[in-house]
């Protein structure tokens, strides 16, 4: 049997033979430099380089095993994320990298290099702003989500796309970390870094009316087959230069609902936000950032809204979408549930097994107290409120009266 | 190659040689006679009777076409069968025929011949009574629908059962019959057969506030993956005779929302009802079947919603379900998505392109507009309140609203 027709994990220099072997997309023995750059998550990620045409492009490997705990985990998920990535990309060919090569059996992806891009957590972090950030997510939102609907795609295709990408071991993961763990004390890893016991304790493990909520939105997510989602749209998964903006990283994706893309990018923008509210040190760059990353937030949504309903009117294919009124409900459902999932990732991001480092480098003490309580507070505003919660004003007045806690 | 190696169309002669090389069912040597029963749907039955032991079983042969009309349609309808019959009779035994056999090359699916039970539609429309049937069909609900929840089921592993019954073909047909031509004029095959086409008008085609709910209703039943249901679950699917219930036919078996099954059934004991309502002509049967089925379906609504808190309760290994207001939360939304369902087969099964006969055999013109009348306006009844219709008083109530029209 040849080197490459079962599955091993790989090194740097199996993956040099590989891409020899495999693909054409270097010069004819020109010299290769390969690299291991992923950052102990749960792939190996390698950059492969050539010295003389200065081309590079990146190789995602999956083990048989979870790399940063060593759990076993379906090499599957290199499948569902090779796949996601196609589809994506050609319905936002601008904003998803192009996949040169997949390979089910050794579960390698081989894809545009975007070392030029830098992620956007790291630069929100660092309170840089960028240009048409709101809009160009919400066109990213509208064309990845809607055409994979049964108002537009054929209802019947639609289900034989629902089985290519049942997903269940990486659906567990979420279901478990954001939905489960951060409500009920002692099921998971939670922890607060400046806030005691007592809070937690309070404000999420005793509050039954909360809980509630949280079982509606997971079983949203448990059974709603709504569309193809990314399932894990946070500013980690972003890539960003001027002018330029990649999501990558859809190895989550799985038919749910599409609240759940919206819901945690807007999680994600309001943790810099926050991060730059609590923010003392008087960095020159923070109220330029703050003014900014809000009017991004209502960019966000408010495009989002108006791209969301005019692809709706103009593709659809279901009989009742011809109907104003049901369009309008539509999307009002998704945008209910784009709030209940914002609360949630600003409640599981600050206690549970995952943080962002959005909050967890703020240095001082205090600040840092001061910021969990807010996401925590938001996200308990989100998701209680969330029939009511369906433009970027609501998102702003649930902050205020978190804020006035 | 041997014969059936390969599908093709049985006929009685493939059938008496299938089984006696197949299974060992008959005694070696019968005589065996084989005769076609299906009454002109979209499968061909066989029953097969042995000469000297008395003995018989079903065979259920699904051809490539769609037997009464003769379009294409997938034999995998047949395995879905096959499949669910076997889950089904795993948690619900005493009501689910026994497969002995089943054939994916063939499209074959043997099983236990039923022939000393009536068709529950028949014997209804003849104003037969029997005990406790809303309590069997309570238990049947709860029995065959919870275990395949969320609620109960390992997450993951109803996640690979979803993907083994997704049900493109047969779902489409009823998500054109159920949920869009009764409300659409020019989409479909609709008709009345004692009112005019202004009533239709009127009624369905040009309330838009009716569209808007029978469309949140169909994006459920697109989407929602909540249990494997059975999926066409009315009063032509359940066999009885005395002292035995059984529910056959579950080719449109998927995993969809479980108040389609629960409210199938409602409406379908609601049809004689109408009958024996709007019945002027004096049978002595009549008033008491009309007390016995009102009766019944106080005790299935009334039952179902005991048993589905208690096994809920008893068998959830959802940490969210050791709630109790979770617990009454999710099956408050069964109930209301029941009552919708209910709602939309009262109308389809009047307007629509697959009629009843409870409604259509009414001989008496005047009685049978009556009959279609009160179908659609309890219909509509149901569909617009079914926030507040969870538990038997509501469907009453909704019941004589619907004739005070």
């Amino acid at each position: 049997m040849k080197k490459f027709e079962k599955h091993f994990r790989m090194r740097e220099n199996d993956i040099l033979e590989y891409v020899k072997e495999k693909l054409d997309f270097f010069e004819p023995n020109e010299l290769l430099r390969c690299e291991e750059i992923g950052d102990g998550n749960i792939n190996y990620v390698f950059r492969v380089t050539g010295m003389d045409s200065k081309r590079s492009l990146i190789v995602k490997h999956a083990d048989i095993a979870d790399r940063s705990c060593g759990d076993p985990l379906a090499v599957d998920r290199n499948r569902i994320e090779a796949n996601a990535l196609i589809h994506q990309g050609s319905l936002s060919p601008r904003m998803v990298p192009k996949v040169y090569h997949f390979d089910p059996v050794m579960s390698c992806l081989v894809m545009e290099d975007l070392s030029d891009h830098k992620i956007l957590r790291d630069e929100l972090i660092h309170y840089r702003t960028f240009d048409n950030l709101g809009r160009d997510l919400a066109e990213f939102l509208v064309d990845t989500l809607l055409p994979s609907t049964d108002m537009i795609m054929d209802q019947m295709e639609k289900k034989r796309l629902v089985k290519e990408y049942i997903n269940p071991e990486l659906c567990e993961i979420t279901e478990r970390l954001v939905f489960t763990e951060p409500f009920l004390n002692g099921r998971g890893k939670n922890s607060l870094t400046a806030l005691d016991e007592g809070f937690a304790n309070r404000e999420l493990y005793s509050d039954r009316s909360l809980h509630l909520e949280a079982a509606k939105l997971k079983m949203d997510f448990l059974t709603k087959a709504q569309s193809l989602i990314h399932g894990d749209l946070h500013t980690g998964s972003i890539f960003i230069k001027e002018g330029s903006v990649k999501v990558i990283d859809p190895e989550f994706a799985f038919f749910g609902p599409m609240g759940y893309d919206v819901g945690n990018i807007i999680a994600n923008l309001f943790f810099p936000l926050i991060r730059a509210t609590v923010d003392r040190s008087g960095d020159e760059n923070k109220e330029i950032f703050i003014y900014w990353v809000q009017d991004t937030i209502r960019e966000l949504i408010e495009s989002f809204r108006l791209g969301f309903l005019l692809k709706l009117k103009v593709n659809a294919r279901e009989p009742f979408a011809e109907d104003e009124n049901i369009r309008e409900w539509y999307l009002e459902e998704v945008l209910k549930d784009s709030a209940g999932i914002a609360g949630l990732e600003l409640i599981r991001r600050t206690i549970g097994a995952a943080k962002v480092k959005d909050i967890t480098t703020i240095k001082d003490e205090d600040e840092r107290a001061m910021a969990e309580r807010l996401c925590i507070s938001l996200g308990k505003e989100l998701i209680l409120n969330r029939v009511r919660i369906m433009d970027s004003d609501s998102y702003f007045e649930a902050f205020m009266r978190a804020q006035s806690h």
